[in-house]
């Protein structure tokens, strides 16, 4: 993979210009994308800045982000091709304004749900790279890109991070500004980073936020509460042995570990995050399902079906358990820095029908809290499982940090 | 005007068919437009729907939201000129759900901010009709349309109906959906709608939220806070007799009235909200403001040059003060129905070159309570000035409630 942190220091020493740094990223792609298919649309003629922390840096744009220089077809060409928004989204000028250069738009599931993408996991190529966004995930993994853009609305940006054994953050709720970026529910939909390491996470946040505390040191000695999720269903193949694994190596790295019960409240949370999803899809999505049913993305279209029942009632009620479960999961918060749980059940499911489930991840993105995943275990297959540090609200910061301390206990 | 309530009533009753209530709309607009200049695009062939709640009800659509059949240029054609979205915004679809039928987009200051529209004031042609929502607010009052839709992120919605005599709402945060909507500030953007009467105004609500609570009775002998507002300047011409003239109007009619004196961390709420505002608007302008600074909308640059200050920091202590502002705003509604507040300082400015002063509606938008304006009182000139009932967030249906009460007592 190419390293984020690695290119900008050599720039910053010298060693490389940016145009050199950019022309790394244009020629790997060229020689993976072929096989990997993690685009959508590739940027004419892209220029590396001459300033700013992030120059000479390739990024790759999911393609539900409105770009004034591509389409933006949101994984759904039968309605949106051709569709060219006039502006840039507010995240891709800040990726410019810190010296990012946009290379392309990667492969989104359709709107962002949950029909697959032709993209390839590049740890293995029988596996799904995982979605909504396959493409920035696998564009990372396969060593095209430096730097990813996805969004998260039930696992969208940990799941394929996990999958596809990257460093990924899902920030605080609204962080990332949430502008020019398809809606399938505004409480939840979180735009997120993808990168190989935790450090380049940290580096590009910081950068474009302009909040130079995000890239933050290590953590020394955190206080980790493991979460193992029961009431989300139980770990598929690889799971158990990846959360166990990083509890156990952040134990010998010196942090203080306990597991960690979730109060009723927050199973509840959990529950009734679909409630929410699919309640505001339904206003969100009003246009594409009413006036364009017979060429809907299948998959999401079956789910509008399903979720046609919840009424203003159910929503309301679903609201008020968030705004409880949200105060409850911050009070645990005050006694550890963060907590550990697994990015996703296990590996990446084979095939690419299906991009796998959100049922580990929908209750943080409901929470809003940041999660940063970090590749724990390998499995059979080459294929990767990770886990997630998770702070409470706004503190992404220390996110960051506990992450970091994490992918140094897991690589000692 | 045209009563939304009596349209529906006769179309109900069968002594009104759709048809023949949207060619009333038709017919007005054709009389009025060319005087009022309220519209910046009509529908090309509008027909009225044969079911629905709202059927043979028009409505006007404010320039800043999406419409698949006509193009969306924000009131910037500098830089949108002929820009056609693909879709509708939910708000649209949801209307059009509902019965409605869509007759034209209504003028819009600059992206929603201040450089002004050509559009007059239907209760005085020497007077700004305010703004932003300039062509929603006019359309109404000139009884072209029973139904217009506007935004509000100062106070955008509420000021305008105050200056044209028209009732209104701005329903709490996300009542209504916030998509395809164009963003100043994702935090405080807020669709509303406008009518004739706060009657109307609920009806039209109820139906399109599927929320039938929201076409609520008036509230009999209410508990009434009063609020000055002096820690936003005192009022204009028109302004206090408005106010007193409303409590007065209040107390005889049977409600409970007592004045109240907002906490020093609401009024601290009041004095953040332009930082909240301007920190999002750098970021949500960022493509219009970087690579258009040119062409930009005269006003809206100034008030973006003049505020490049803000940080993250000062950011994040304005989201604090919010957050502990809304929870002791929300204790004080616990003692009382609703607050009682001028809509704006006072009367309609005089000429275009300024849609007026939003210090009176700031707070509330930020609050994310619910407001619905009353016209409370007629100053010289013709020229209204209203009262908004503020209620607690989500207690929408208390506003409409005691608006109606209000409504009442004001012309008793």
């Amino acid at each position: 993979m190419i390293s984020l942190a690695d290119q900008k220091r050599r720039i910053e020493q010298g060693a490389l210009t940016p145009d050199a740094a950019l022309a790394e990223s244009l020629t790997a792609i060229d020689k993976r994308e072929a096989e990997i298919k993690a685009f959508v649309a590739r940027a004419k003629n892209p220029k590396a800045q001459k300033d700013g922390p992030l120059r000479g840096i390739a990024v790759g744009i999911k393609d539900i982000i409105d770009t004034a220089d591509m389409p933006t077809e949101m994984g759904a060409p039968s309605i949106y091709k051709g569709n060219q928004p006039r502006a840039d989204a507010p995240i891709v000028m800040q990726l410019r304004q810190a010296g990012a250069t946009v290379v392309g738009k990667t492969t989104t599931t359709a709107f962002a749900a949950n029909d697959p993408t032709p993209t390839l996991n590049p740890r293995n190529l029988g596996h799904t790279p995982g979605g909504s966004s396959s493409g920035s995930a696998a564009a990372v993994a396969a060593g095209m890109i430096p730097l990813a853009v996805g969004t998260q609305t039930g696992g969208s940006v940990i799941r394929p991070a996990s999958f596809c054994g990257v460093a990924a953050i899902k920030p605080s709720y609204r962080l990332l500004p949430p502008v020019g970026v398809k809606c399938f529910s505004w409480t939840l939909d979180t735009v997120g980073l993808f990168a190989a390491d935790v450090e380049d996470v940290a580096i590009a946040l910081a950068a474009i936020t302009g909040r130079s505390e995000l890239n933050a040191p290590e953590l020394k000695s955190p206080r980790i509460g493991v979460v193992t999720q029961d009431f989300a269903g139980p770990p598929e193949a690889g799971g158990s042995e990846a959360l166990q694994h990083a509890a156990r190596a952040a134990a010998k790295a010196g942090a203080s570990v306990r597991e960690l019960k979730m109060p009723e409240i927050v199973q509840e949370a959990w529950r009734i995050h679909i409630v929410v999803q699919q309640f505001e899809a339904h206003q969100a999505f009003a246009w594409e399902y009413r006036e364009n049913y017979d060429i809907m993305p299948p998959l999401l279209r079956k789910r509008l079906d399903d979720s046609r029942h919840f009424t203003p009632a159910d929503y309301d009620a679903a609201r008020n358990v968030t705004l409880k479960a949200r105060a409850a999961l911050s009070d645990i918060l005050k006694d550890v820095d963060v907590l550990l749980a697994l990015s996703a059940p296990g590996i990446a499911p084979k095939g690419l029908d299906s991009t796998g489930d959100a049922r580990y991840n929908q209750l943080w993105t409901l929470m809003g809290t940041p999660c940063v995943n970090v590749p724990a275990y390998v499995a059979d297959g080459n294929l990767p499982v990770g886990v997630q540090t998770i702070a409470d609200f706004g503190h992404d910061a220390k996110a960051i940090a506990a992450a970091r301390f994490m992918g140094r206990a897991l690589k000692s």
